[in-house]
């Protein structure tokens, strides 16, 4: 069965949404499934070929192999943050709006993606070890200039007199791990739908963070 | 060179506090430092032993294999936070100062080990798919047993009108996923005290789930 054209496809007894038509991405989706299920090591070419449901030459035709198709969809997962969360905040001048905006994009950045473990991109993307060196520098790079966004924010809100009294990286690293926590836990047919769940956790971080 | 009866080690230019002078907690630190760097499929129990400098027969006078590794030390992982958490908090009747107390706790605890990925135990904690489906289901178990403590707390506060207008499960979880996301970015020798680390996130922690 090829799962290539379903947006919504069921693996086991779990309803998964995988992340869009694209081909790319249904690899990217099902290899990241897999990976943080039985962990890198214990996954082949051969086992994604057949979740994606094409050949394995057809995977051969997108990545080299597999530490190459680890580091591609890191690096996708990567590009989606930034087109999901940083763009759209830049463009947003209020400080304490543009915070909002970060963390409710991100939340919904990560609730895009569904699987049986949360949302394996997300857990892959903050996986130390799995790549060489400078694959791995290139990512925590990437990861460090997030950070930064955010923190940058924070310090605006901090010069304006309307942060709590708490360390910039204090906070920003507080925010991150409890935006990036739901790509844990938040399970497919949950009691709480995303929408409120983002609404609650936007509440929260901004309760934590901003005076009152 | 031994390492077991040594608290303080350097492993490449990375100071690691180890947890304590104990054999056992050793090579559950030097293993869980392993596998988060490289993985768990590509660190080997020869890796181990030599890491912790004890002959690889003194590895299996502890443990059977490297699965039985694995869930011993996230067993001791659950059986330490029972002790230096769930314990304590157990004897605080006020729900405020109980959760401070649950906050304030479980960073102390994350805090005692320091690797150069953070707390390699925490971390390997909850990292889902590595163990066989009854050990995962046994340590999945303690794990819903804790947020099952710490959601209580938070009910507590609810009926007594001082938690914010937030969905009990959802703030729980975000609570944790603050709480253990320290385990991944604190690093040796950081600029900011573990102490004042503990009291920035526990203030941003209760200013986002306690009514102001």
């Amino acid at each position: 069965m090829s799962l290539v054209s379903k947006k919504r496809v069921i693996v086991a007894d779990t309803i998964i949404d995988a992340p869009g038509d694209d081909r790319l991405e249904q690899i990217f989706f099902h290899a990241a499934r897999l990976f943080v299920e039985k962990g890198v090591g214990n996954v082949s070419m051969t086992d994604i070929a057949k979740a994606v449901g094409i050949t394995k030459a057809g995977i051969y035709y997108f990545v080299e192999s597999k530490e190459d198709l680890l580091y591609t969809l890191m690096r996708w997962g990567m590009d989606v943050l930034e087109r999901d969360v940083v763009e759209p905040a830049q463009q947003v001048a209020d400080p304490a709006l543009r915070l909002e905006t970060i963390i409710r994009n991100h939340l919904l950045n990560i609730g895009r993606v569904q699987g049986p473990f949360g949302n394996p991109i997300t857990i892959l993307v903050d996986e130390p070890g799995q790549l060489g060196p400078e694959r791995q520098a290139d990512i925590d790079a990437r990861k460090r200039a997030y950070f930064r966004f955010v923190r940058n924010t924070l310090a605006v809100l901090q010069r304006e007199g309307k942060l709590a009294d708490v360390d910039l990286n204090v906070a920003t690293f507080s925010l991150i791990g409890m935006i990036v926590w739901m790509a844990r836990w938040r399970r497919p047919g949950g009691a709480v739908e995303l929408d409120q769940i983002v609404d609650q956790i936007t509440r929260i971080a901004l309760g934590g963070v901003l005076k009152h």
